[in-house]
């Protein structure tokens, strides 16, 4: 196991009606004046930020509004939000939706505080020193970003899609209500799964030995997913199967899933250039990538793959271990095809005559070489794509 | 799944030679005159007061230390503490040891910003409304006081063992290095796997359905307990092992494993009056406990026990649920037979003629009721307890 260092302060306010304790939460905080961030029309029209504005009048608590944040959230509402912040003297920002909001959110609280362009932490030319405190009520279950420390935002110029991580970026607390994602499309649902599954698989295929704990734990958050999953294509407003997915969200990305070993994050890495180029969603680019880059790496670590087969998949440990990792591999594509998750290029609608494209961006956003479990160059990319692409 | 709030917010610094951080962290946690807490001479001894001492001069914190702490720690040495951070007009404790120089740390950490009797807390006439800073260097991976809201405290005069929980009591930071328990002596090492299962299973058995995901949980920590336990031993000198034991510890407890879900806590509370009578290790008299009080209940939710039987001690779903259920409590109690731990009064030192004073404590401690999965009066103790007798 290797040296760490976890914490996880958020304090997470989970289960039904509990947005009725947002104002509160926001004057717990200090928050007196806060910016409302949040995505499509669908905060305005299911009544969720009537309900909040309504509580937050009742407290006298100030706040301005800006909505229309995109699935892979971008660059310029991130300025807008920035500026507005700044003219309108906001001390608190609350986001209202998925990780895409989440993101943003998170993106303006470190921007606005900081002189020059908030792009800088994106480039990594700029730590991130202070940040306004966020809130989050959370309304799709997936990025896990209600709990963790990082945003993903897209540069449009060039369709730079990047990351970053500081502990300062961490939600003060996160409203998780299950209720309001009962009603989920079947598309969000199960491109949250896809996202939230790739988040453990991306920390438990490591190289690192001897961090059994962190193994059992990330088995059992997959386990608890796919049964979950199961009885939500029977059953997609079953409270309790709802419940479970969206608390695997959290903790499946909150970092307890990685402590003492190497992460790996090739999955993402690749995915990435993809849902920049096409404009997909991140979880069906990932469903598409995962068993891709499983089925190029499992041989740099084939015991892992075998673990994985035996623990998740219920595989006994007869056979080779070829077989048995392959098997793994193959139920993780069937259950992502069961529940409508596509696992191909072609159902992406991406093409193999845009490898090229991918590579390039993938070489900028990389430096050319990513991955742990297997170090990747862009020779291996290419080949990775080309499995996804033909599958 | 029940509705919940969950804070974990203590920085955990884990892993070799991180003691060396404790300086530095204080600071930043605005320390600058700290009682150093400890327990028996083991600490002077092994040379970590010292080097702690030298940290502490070079970064020129002030302090004073109070050793002495016992196991099953007394409300004495916490008036001591108190009066001494009074004096000394100390903003800071950092706790050396295992959980009874924590807890010891905890009462004295609220006590002393309390004008009444510390008591008061225990005795559940005050609420906690503030407390000093805690860091803690863990010795002894066991009780997950570390990262948990919880004190347990024995008041002399009547033998009483009591314990508390705040949010406040959770330490600012933990320092928990596997190296530090390498050669700690094979009773303690088996009496705090005896407390870490049990703080898995008194959240495990519940009456709380639809909570997956924390069942998963449970499971995974149990499963990695159980590994690394036989592992040390055969070794105890195992870092790995030690590693993810001490890691086990503290998620164990820190209330990760309870979410959305009823508790029970009955095993703690039969087990209390054993060790406040005798003066025996905690972990001890669980590993009597638990499996006595499980024969008693597991009736009231035999599906419970089957996946327990079945997810965690590997038997297959064949027989009748009592068979299956049987089979598990079975495993447990030879598992803890097959590392030294007791199982029966004889072993504990303990006398079945000495029920009626146990279940006389636990009276007044229990206000005659107790338990969740199956909720408990006195005579349901007694038969608990006799069945632990003639184990």
């Amino acid at each position: 196991m290797n040296n760490f260092r976890f914490c996880s302060p958020t304090e997470f306010i989970f289960g039904k009606n509990t947005v009725d304790n947002v104002a509160q939460l926001i004057k717990q905080h200090n928050g007196t004046k806060v910016l409302i961030h949040y995505g499509c029309k669908s905060a305005e029209k299911n009544g969720l930020l009537d309900i909040i504005e309504n509580s937050f009048r009742k407290e006298f608590i100030e706040y301005v509004k800006l909505g229309g944040v995109q699935p892979n959230p971008i660059d310029s509402l991130v300025y807008n939000g920035i500026e507005l912040g700044r003219e309108e003297k906001i001390n608190f920002i609350l986001a209202i939706g998925g990780g895409s909001v989440i993101d943003s959110a998170k993106a303006i609280a470190a921007g606005i505080l900081y002189s020059g362009d908030f792009w800088d932490f994106f480039d990594g030319i700029a730590p991130i020193k202070c940040a306004l405190p966020i809130g989050t009520i959370l309304t799709l279950p997936a990025a896990g970003s209600e709990g963790s420390p990082n945003s993903v935002i897209t540069k449009t110029d060039g369709m730079l899609k990047r990351g970053i991580g500081s502990s300062l970026l961490r939600p003060a607390f996160s409203i998780m209500d299950p209720l309001l994602t009962l009603t989920l499309p079947r598309c969000q649902t199960i491109y949250g799964i896809a996202d939230m599954i790739t988040h453990v698989t991306e920390r438990y295929f490591t190289q690192t030995k001897g961090v059994d704990i962190t193994d059992r734990i990330c088995e059992a958050i997959l386990l608890s997913i796919i049964q979950s999953s199961k009885i939500l294509m029977q059953n997609p407003e079953n409270y309790n199967a709802r419940a479970n997915i969206m608390w695997a969200s959290t903790i499946a990305h909150n970092g307890i899933c990685g402590v003492g070993r190497e992460e790996d994050w090739a999955t993402h890495a690749l995915e990435h250039e993809l849902s920049a180029l096409y404009n997909i969603a991140h979880g069906a680019g990932l469903s598409v990538m995962l068993p891709a880059w499983m089925q190029y790496v499992y041989t740099a670590g084939i015991d892992r793959f075998v673990q994985f087969s035996i623990r998740v998949w219920n595989f006994k440990n007869i056979g080779s271990k070829k077989e048995i990792a392959m098997s793994g591999i193959s139920s993780l594509k069937n259950f992502f095809q069961s529940i409508g998750l596509p696992t191909n290029f072609e159902q992406l609608g991406a093409k193999e005559s845009d490898i090229d494209k991918l590579i390039k961006t993938l070489e900028i956003n990389t430096n050319g070489k990513f991955g742990n479990f297997l170090h990747l160059t862009m020779n291996d990319a290419r080949a990775i794509y080309k499995i996804a692409s033909n599958s």
